[in-house]
């Protein structure tokens, strides 16, 4: 048995620290990590790709609208081409880079706003998806599971990675629960911990409501910039390795 | 007996937060507010004025190069009028919002590299003077004493405002230790009251190699950034309150 | 009779020049000048605002969505918050610039996605009134007629300034033709021309489909980067003189 | 016979274009392509370099200082760090999309003051070199001949390719006239030529005081973004031609 778990990685931008990458990588199996548009100044990205190298851990990219004041996290409308240069441009960079760190990129998860309009819209999904498979039509695409990503990723015959999510409290429909909801994000580590082993064991998810409803994932995220990320991070870890399920790639 | 403490201020950029601004605005007199150019969004910068406003704090801009990844920290090469220009047009800014949140800008320090270069070099402090008594000649100007900046304000009879550093250890010659030295930031807070004490009471300042040297001020900085920043703040505002000494504008 | 003929100015960035704001200024009354998000670096804010005041001109803030490749012109997702604080960052900044280039800044006209996206969006629209309004409740607000600024505008006592463009073909529902289409740009400056006289005089446009249609217009826009921009402007100009028609505010 | 013809290219940034790239790739052999960080949004650096590949030319990187406003024509302080990483980042991004456009990537030229500054500074130099050979020990580096940059090349077992400059005037210790200077600039397309073939065929040059001085080069840059660069351009390629001079790769 086996599952990767994956965080957003190399956000910070100068001086201007965020997330917690050092104490949470050694615990995790795939690093998303920031091309520099709403995150990621290059000495950032440079070292983070590295670390994870030389952690083994897979090295994927995770790019963005350009938008550091937002971080990435307001929808933006592009047209087709500029999507598809804008995911093209990102992608490369960090090609290289894990190239030159001694490992290959393995995946691409794109980040925030550009994620969750993509999963919707089809006419944002099929730009980003063209992106990837030019750059290497190896490359894993990280999405929900049923999106629009997943269903054009399938019909361009790129490999998909279902994900969910360990520290969100998901929706009756498997949305996410709104953020600005008290208890929207499972601070405690034994809680996420909890909803990742029923994810892994059972393939269902306890909702916001209390029911139990089927799951699929292929991958974990953590969110890095939890207060208590570190400890989630450590608790899933460790209550994975006592059942015996390993930590690593699809 | 008085003197004024001041901090840099609303330099966080989005989501990516910088300082304690809150929690040590309390603690101070003066406020140096970012003007988008290094740090400071739109949101945070007005909503630091507001606060600052509300709290009755001095009102001040700080304009830096333009260098988020660099936080203003890397000197650039500028043509006197770049740097005039660079410097009219972000004081402008916070000229008009201190006015809407019901104060007056108050004064004027320029941040990072842009301080230091000015500091030594005359053909910068030209220009960033010249920019200053543009937007208004009642505007005062931090700087260090005997400093270039300081020559040229008298020069064209702007008021200055000789800053000096709470939390920094002096060398002989009064300039800043480098922060590679270990000890070089004065992260116990006593420490920090105790060097704010002498240079308020006895106008000297004990030095690396345990000299006492002379040094005049009028405002003493406190970095928001140091880890032990809001205990800083507090112990020199008690130790002040305690002395009897007040602390506000120059 | 009397017309407002108004440009969008002061959007060159650094090296990058766009535009012919030196040959235009001559020849209309109202400058709306960029505030350094979508182009307008220092220098180019601060020169154009100081022509244009020694012109005569009427000066205007054009703040826009923070998007320098895409030119302002792609939409983003704004909370109400997010967007207050745009626009009054933006504008803060030209108010002062514009006193002290010895006028006072007359009135705001959104840029680009910014404004087509507010002329339809309520939820938009009420976020920039309310921050022109913060900064100075005399600012004139530039929109087009009947849009949802307008509406907001009205309701919060702003006075709103009716657009119509000289040289851009209506469609029958008084919308702009999207510019994809041939002939969607009027570049023959004597069509242009016909067009201002037609609306300023009978208060009406003629459509694509060659049908007459009431409009109503306070001011009339001219963009700048045509390739017959500066003759579009020219001859607007003669022909409204040879009319006995004045060129000026509203 | 052979003489290798290069331009900065792929500089424009969004709807702020600049230069004249389709009109002039015909006639040279190499491009140097911007990497975003002065010029150069996703989608023009992919198209030019598109368009490069497709006409057989050389594809090189072009990277610079951050500084869209500047240009990359103002010096930054940077660490050896700083430097290492931006420079590896940008050529990371080119070096992607070099292969994926269907060519490798041939060569580094930074842009700018980087150039200028890296050419006497062997501090900054080595983060150079190293950074390019950390891409790829096979990929050409464009300098001054002579410069820190040419001797830390050949330290490190780099290939170095000479640069002349085709339309500036030079002074007598081979610098380059200041562009104050009437003249500095060879706007003349055959007086450009003369200067091209001098060298090629005579190794030598004319210096801004008549004077012949002896000058090397495998490569001659064109600049774009003179107005009369497009002649210039053609007027070379047909001198050389007609001479019997091949124009192609070191």
């Amino acid at each position: 048995m086996k599952i990767d778990i994956n965080c957003d990685m190399g956000e910070s931008y100068g001086r201007f620290r965020i997330g917690n990458d050092e104490e949470i990588m050694p615990y995790i199996s795939s690093c998303n990590i920031a091309c520099g548009m709403h995150g990621g100044d290059p000495s950032t990205v440079i070292d983070t790709i590295q670390m994870a190298s030389a952690l083994g851990k897979n090295v994927g990219a995770h790019p963005s609208y350009p938008d550091h004041i937002g971080f990435g996290r307001r929808s933006m409308s592009l047209s087709y081409k500029e999507a598809f240069d804008l995911v093209v441009f990102q992608v490369a960079t960090l090609y290289t880079l894990a190239a030159r760190a001694g490992t290959k990129l393995s995946h691409v998860k794109v980040h925030g706003a550009l994620y969750n309009d993509a999963a919707k819209d089809k006419d944002l999904a099929r730009p980003i998806v063209d992106a990837i498979k030019y750059i290497d039509p190896n490359l894993k695409i990280f999405t929900l599971p049923d999106s629009e990503v997943s269903a054009v990723a399938e019909e361009l015959e790129m490999a998909v990675v279902r994900e969910a999510f360990a520290d969100r409290r998901y929706t009756e429909d498997l949305s996410l629960q709104s953020r600005s909801i008290p208890g929207a994000v499972l601070e405690d580590p034994e809680m996420a911990a909890d909803q990742v082993l029923n994810i892994v064991k059972n393939q269902e998810v306890e909702t916001a409501t209390g029911m139990k409803t089927r799951l699929q994932a292929d991958t974990l995220c953590i969110h890095g910039d939890t207060p208590t990320a570190v400890s989630i991070a450590r608790t899933i870890y460790d209550r994975l390795q006592s059942e015996g399920i390993n930590i690593g790639s699809w």
